[in-house]
């Protein structure tokens, strides 16, 4: 797979699966509705702040974001740390009005945060053979890029999931 | 979710994530072919002995595995540890003919194996809540129980994946 191949798969993903470590030190796995990326490096995902996966990750931030299709064999694993964002300027970004029924404080809602995974290395399989990316190229790939929503641009296209 | 719940997630699955720590110690997933089932308690997924997923549960067997339904929102994730299988049993036990495309040596193929999954601990997540599985419960799921094959199950029942 190249680069335009894994980002395929990210693109068309509506959802990803989070590891991270639980209190305990158990590696636990969360899926999460996963649109919003910045090339292959930066993926946001909004959430509940009360949430395990929350609460683990702001204890220890170390995690991997996996997008797999099983239909095709291909998946693309990231290993790499995630940040908890808490400030309005994340919020409104991935705010949609209908959110309001998970929370109903509204964007402000203090249950309501935004998580950034940051890739630091990846490795990916198809069933033509498999690979990694070095944290360089992962990141050349945000560097001229900006936060696109990949909803968004799914509905815009009239391809509903 | 009750453990009837669980146990049907479990059994619809085709496919579960397996969640482990690679070499350097960072947290991997790869998704799994994962049909065979005893209780809530064991999983048997049939691999390559050369995967990087195999490799890295033979130096240390800590893992996850999560089933998870992302159109009605439900998940589980099983944690506990994983055990690679190579004797002549278990790799009959799930071989199937058309597996020789994967293994051209068929079953004796020392490129083909089968990991053991055990959980020990649970957590899974609905519309309506979520909540967490004792050893004990995960043990007396899988007591009077032995291993069945999902996927053959799911062919007699003429419902194709």
């Amino acid at each position: 797979m190249n680069e335009q191949d894994l980002t395929a798969l990210v693109n068309r993903s509506l959802f990803a699966d989070l590891g991270y470590a639980d209190p305990q030190g158990r590696m636990q796995i969360r899926r999460v509705f996963c649109t919003w990326h910045k090339g292959l490096e930066r993926h946001l995902i909004s959430t509940n702040t009360s949430s395990g996966h929350v609460k683990s990750l702001l204890r220890r931030p170390d995690a991997c974001l996996y997008f797999a299709d099983s239909q095709v064999f291909e998946g693309l694993c990231l290993t790499g740390r995630a940040v908890v964002h808490r400030e309005m300027e994340w919020k409104q970004l991935l705010w949609h009005e209908q959110d309001v029924k998970y929370y109903p404080l509204g964007v402000n809602d203090p249950d309501y945060c935004v998580i950034e995974f940051i890739a630091e290395s990846a490795s990916y399989y198809r069933f033509d053979g498999k690979g990694e990316l070095t944290k360089e190229k992962i990141a050349a790939s945000a560097a001229d890029a900006v936060f696109e929503d990949g909803y968004a641009r799914l509905m815009k296209g009239g391809k509903a999931p």
